[in-house]
């Protein structure tokens, strides 16, 4: 064996991440770049950063932060319409911790799989901070085919899927705030709302459905309210949203009901990676069909309506609800 | 003016960011994702990050971290034939310092502009941390054009482009260590070390000549020596260096000749930027000639040679150096 350059990042990537790399725009990870294969159709970027203590917990299980920092990507092309294509990940390190290593590169090479999203390159680097994981990731569409959030229509029906609010309450959990002490007999529900937080379900299995049928789509990261008046106001729009529609998990409903939470933190708290559409009413019944051969749950939750005011959200008296806080920011 | 939503972290991206992301396919900064079109080529993908007090000092002016942020990716693509085609950036902040993201943004946005790479899209997230600048960029090249590092051939000639060392030499300076002192009396030379440091130059006009006629490429960003180590691993070839011949700016030269730095520094210290490849010997003058049309400096510095030995460094009088260190490691 000849004598190989070798550096401490060079055998960190090779024996953890080039496992993973088995896509050939990746070269082993042995090149400076990678190679993305357009096929004729237009290439959709994305990039979202988690940051330790900010987006995950110092505490969180390597590999549940590695699943976070790719599907919430994941999931900005799932609303986008876009299939995945493939990633590059950023890692910034304050050490060569191995055995957190090894189980972070595992579980996002589990999920590069499942989500045919293969890992093509990357960078390794040092900090004195907080880990902070950066992914940028491709998906391909049909050219002019990808499903903005600016085209939604008076009268279009408002769609979400899954449930919303149960990672804003996972993390309440996991901070043991009120909702822990609200849930102090029911280690389940605190489990499901945990892996809520910890792990989004990115709806990729619905993309067809939504270049198919939406109009205006995107994926709920900083809260319902406030996700929809980005939305409305990308599209130029209005909407009214019946409250009591919006999808809850039994768990959530629960707490609900027994006022330990109010539906304002679940609609503004974040980190939900669902997706939120408008569909017109012609194609309702064709998105639906859809969305139940791809087995995600969506429901209509409101219409949209001409004019430029913000959404309005009625509770279940058809009052309108006065929210103080729409959504999550970093500044 | 109907009532719009509003989050620090978006009015942060609409003030600073949105009017450099002019491309059509960043839609404004208003959605998720960018569209890149491919326009029937390959799309090569790079990503690189910066962390202040690693990669860059904290005092490091804003518009000089800016534009190293962006051309250390762009040396990549460089170096792979590419042409740049865009970017995205993830910036992990401590805080909104109005001054310097004005500062950062407006060389960032010139940068963008000058070597056509436009910002498509990004991520700002707050950190406890140190400031991370995370860069994912694009270039095009036609279908399997791409010059990757394992094509050198025994003959090829061993070309760099530009000088070796400044970089490292620079960042002494700014470290007020044994460089600074020997240079006390050099003001000028000081200041071009610093400015090699802070502010890369790209070989971009070099592109499409490395595309043409090198067998294997990459960029110097490590040290010559352990970047040409992995080039030769890469193409499963060894290599002799006549390290006389390797360029270096008139203070580096200077500095070697008193004695105050040895050659060592230079060729393991990172940074440089600048393109290392490999030319056969038929194509030798032709590179030259389009090198010289492009404004570009290059030297060729050995050969490459059968074997897998690692490649060897020979002075002045033939004789082997012996290196203690290649390049620098984050881990």
């Amino acid at each position: 064996m000849a004598e190989k350059p070798a550096s401490g990042e060079d055998s960190l990537i090779a024996r953890y991440f080039k496992p993973i790399a088995t896509d050939p725009g990746a070269f082993s990870l042995v090149d400076d770049v990678a190679i993305l294969k357009a096929r004729g159709e237009d290439v959709v970027v994305t990039t979202d950063a988690i940051v330790e203590g900010v987006h995950y917990l110092a505490d969180d299980p390597p590999d549940t932060v590695a699943r976070k920092a790719l599907r919430v990507n994941l999931s900005d092309l799932a609303a986008k319409g876009a299939a995945p294509a493939g990633f590059v990940l950023t890692l910034a390190l304050r050490e060569a911790d191995h055995d957190w290593l090894a189980a972070f590169a595992r579980a996002l090479g589990e999920d590069a799989r499942a989500f045919d999203c293969p890992l093509l390159g990357g960078d390794t680097v040092s900090t004195p901070g907080p880990v902070t994981i950066s992914i940028t990731a491709f998906g391909r569409v049909p050219e002019n085919k990808m499903v903005r959030r600016s085209g939604a229509k008076p009268g279009d029906r408002v769609v979400v899927t899954g449930t919303i609010g149960d990672a804003a309450l996972g993390l309440d959990v996991l901070k043991n705030g009120p909702i822990a002490k609200a849930l102090a007999g029911d280690p389940n529900g605190r489990e499901m709302l945990i892996a809520r937080y910890r792990i989004p379900q990115p709806r990729n299995a619905l993309a067809t459905a939504v270049r198919d049928h939406a109009t205006a789509a995107m994926d709920v990261s900083d809260g319902l309210a406030g996700d929809l008046a980005k939305l409305c106001a990308a599209s130029g729009v209005s909407a009214v949203i019946d409250t009591p529609a919006i999808p809850t998990s039994a768990t959530a409903a629960s707490l609900l009901s027994r006022g330990a939470v109010g539906l304002e933190a679940l609609i503004s708290g974040g980190d939900d990676y669902e997706i939120l559409c408008t569909v017109p009413e012609a194609s309702a019944d064709a998105f639906t069909e859809a969305a139940r051969l791809a087995g995600v749950a969506v429901i209509a939750i409101g219409t949209i309506m001409a004019g430029e005011d913000a959404p309005r959200f009625l509770d279940a008296n058809g009052e309108e609800m006065s929210l103080a806080r729409l959504s999550w920011s970093h500044f």
